[in-house]
């Protein structure tokens, strides 16, 4: 039954990136990999064929998401998420927890509302209860009243299908003082203790269907000691990877480094290790070294729909690395969105025909910009990893970033 | 030059209905056909790949919102339509009449508006104001000025380089007085010769182009001795093809069959007629089978993406041919949106998946809902088309309408 696993092939000399594999019941996922986001059971715009054919080996569904919608009976009735969407190739689901938190938390702060409103009279989306059991939440959907325990996101999880679970965590508000953030994450390792053993018993119960693994969340917001006690205390769990949470609330770049640089030397090498939530472009070099093996991001994809295209060749007077197509300068381009790339829009279309479809609002628009920022991050990914291969990883990287 | 041809390849012997070709620069189109509208430059959500996949030979773009987005100076930048889009196929262009007229007609009365205000303070869409040479119009955008005349109708297809131009035609509003229409026919026909003159110099001015066509455009409203007189003037001129116009903007699906049954007898028979708007699931018979050989429509595509879906097993408490994927009763559904149909959606994908994505609006619902009703219609299209050609035409008629 146990198809879950991870193999280091290669270790870069000049860094702690290393290139390598987590095989899965439902395929091989080389890494480092960049994981789109999914968050309706979708990957916004895009066929499982077009994200095979870009280079996507898997990507994260949100729990609290599918939970909602289609919701559980759902799921079950379809035999989980994979023949849901009809996605043959591996996925993770994440625990519903920074959904939870984030949706129903308003400007970053946890509002604790002791409403005496009725359901329906409450603000969508506008109460968090925490309590040391689990969380109340409201849908954003309709205001419907939920609550998540560390047991029901393991349950909600085997009931996706997903090959990789997440545990349930809470992931503190940015900025927090050290006292309420070791508070989050006491009651964080509590819950990951929880939710280890009931995906024991959820092993067994389900020991007919595949292989389904666990990654344990190390919080701690922006101090170190919380951080490495949380590395150390997540890496003791019986767990079958690490994910590293709460660096993309609001934390600037230079924090989210930190964090990586005080938590993987300390996680042990032979499990895959996740980054939750960062994947901008100037990340991924950055998190590749720090030893990340996987890290999800809703930017990529995002940006696209918003008609922010990724570009190597990017105009000198605009972001590195991106520019935004529906500057009215690119109405007559004739050229691609970027010359070096191969994918399916920069193969058939001009920055033009792209400015147009944003500018009038066409669906089109914003399926082929997504497919190139997919693929411009996936290629980019691939270059990285070959340069770690024939070990020139530093040349490449100065090369990539000054050009 | 010439390469546009059209040939009847054979005739049904219980109807009207006939099988053609008609060759272009771009490409044949088997007929009888239906034309998805591309209004703004794109079949909205689909790629001119899976146009093709689906057996789209033709698609018509609206020269007013071409005219008005991506405009004029982007088009002759990139060479007309085919290479903006990158469709290699045959196109058909309108005349940009209709769109003046339904666009700037509040609840189907002309406003004839001798305002005092300014351009920026008018209503936008708010002006149409016809007189004998042309119409000026407001644009739905930004509410600026315009001007169409049927020498511009003609100079602007010629730059979009469409295979099939329209003649630029007044589309009378319904309902109109015997009066009201006759004024409206009368301009139809004046601007008619004109646009043959102009067409007539632009062949000539554009002799190393590829070749393209002239379709006049019957009308007449509802009124029999018109049409007939419209139908016998139209083929008099020296055209390429005969539309026949205004019979989409408010008559009943009867006086549209009956519009048909009074010009077409009229029309020479060595010349494609294209039947301008209209299309939907119970019409297809009755145009095709009163000599109709192409026709557009928005609603197939436009339907799709209200989530109402074609089926050939349509559930029995709906309107026939169809139903709506949004409603609750799909939820769980793990059949395809019709189990007769091949199109990739139905391959891959299952109503319950179909209505997650409509109830959660996700982008990839509308492209699969789109993808479905072109196979569908097109599908249909073809076992017409095989069922004339075997000589049973009536009997896979009354199979269809009573299955």
């Amino acid at each position: 039954m146990n198809k879950f696993r991870f193999a280091v092939i290669l270790e870069d000399k000049s860094s702690l990136a290393r290139l390598g594999e987590i095989h899965t019941s439902h395929g091989t996922i080389q890494t480092p990999a960049f994981v789109p986001v999914g968050t309706q059971a979708t990957v916004k715009s895009l066929t499982p064929e077009e994200l095979s054919t870009l280079g996507v080996e898997i990507f994260i569904v949100n729990t609290y998401h599918a939970y909602l919608r289609p919701g559980m009976e759902v799921i079950k009735k379809f035999g989980g998420l994979h023949k849901f969407m009809n996605w043959s190739g591996p996925l993770i689901t994440d625990s519903g927890g920074f959904q939870v938190f984030s949706l129903g938390r308003k400007n970053h702060q946890i509002e604790v509302i002791k409403s005496k409103l009725s359901v329906n009279e409450r603000p969508v989306g506008d109460l968090v209860k925490i309590d040391a059991d689990g969380v109340t939440f409201t849908s954003h959907w309709d205001g419907s009243l939920h609550r998540f325990t560390p047991e029901l996101a393991m349950q909600l999880q085997w009931q996706l299908g997903s090959d990789i679970h997440i545990a349930f965590d809470e992931c503190a508000p940015y900025p927090s003082t050290h006292e309420n953030a070791k508070e989050a994450l006491n009651r964080t390792h509590a819950w990951a203790r929880r939710c280890v053993v009931e995906n024991h018993k959820l092993r067994i119960t389900n020991y007919n269907r595949t292989f389904q693994a666990l990654y344990g969340v190390v919080q701690g917001g922006i101090y170190r000691d919380l951080r490495e006690q949380s590395a150390d205390y997540i890496s003791s769990l019986d767990i079958d990877g690490i994910a590293i949470g709460g660096v993309s609330v609001g934390e600037s770049k230079q924090e989210m480094r930190d964090v990586c640089d005080w938590v993987i030397p300390r996680l042990p090498d032979d499990k895959p290790r996740h980054l939750l939530g960062v994947g901008e472009i100037d990340d991924i070099f950055e998190v590749i070294e720090r030893g990340v093996d996987t890290f999800d991001c809703v930017q990529p994809t995002r940006l696209a729909r918003m008609g922010i295209l990724f570009c190597s060749n990017y105009p000198k007077n605009t972001k590195k690395y991106q520019f935004d197509i529906a500057r009215k300068i690119y109405a007559d381009a004739v050229e691609p969105i970027d010359k070096n790339c191969s994918c399916y829009t920069c193969t058939h279309f001009s920055r033009g025909y792209i400015h147009h479809l944003f500018r009038v609002r066409e669906l089109l628009g914003y399926r082929l910009a997504t497919i190139h920022n997919l693929q411009f991050i996936n290629q980019l990914l691939k270059s990285i990893s070959r340069s770690i291969q024939s070990g020139n990883y530093q040349d490449f990287k100065r090369n990539f970033l000054n050009a």
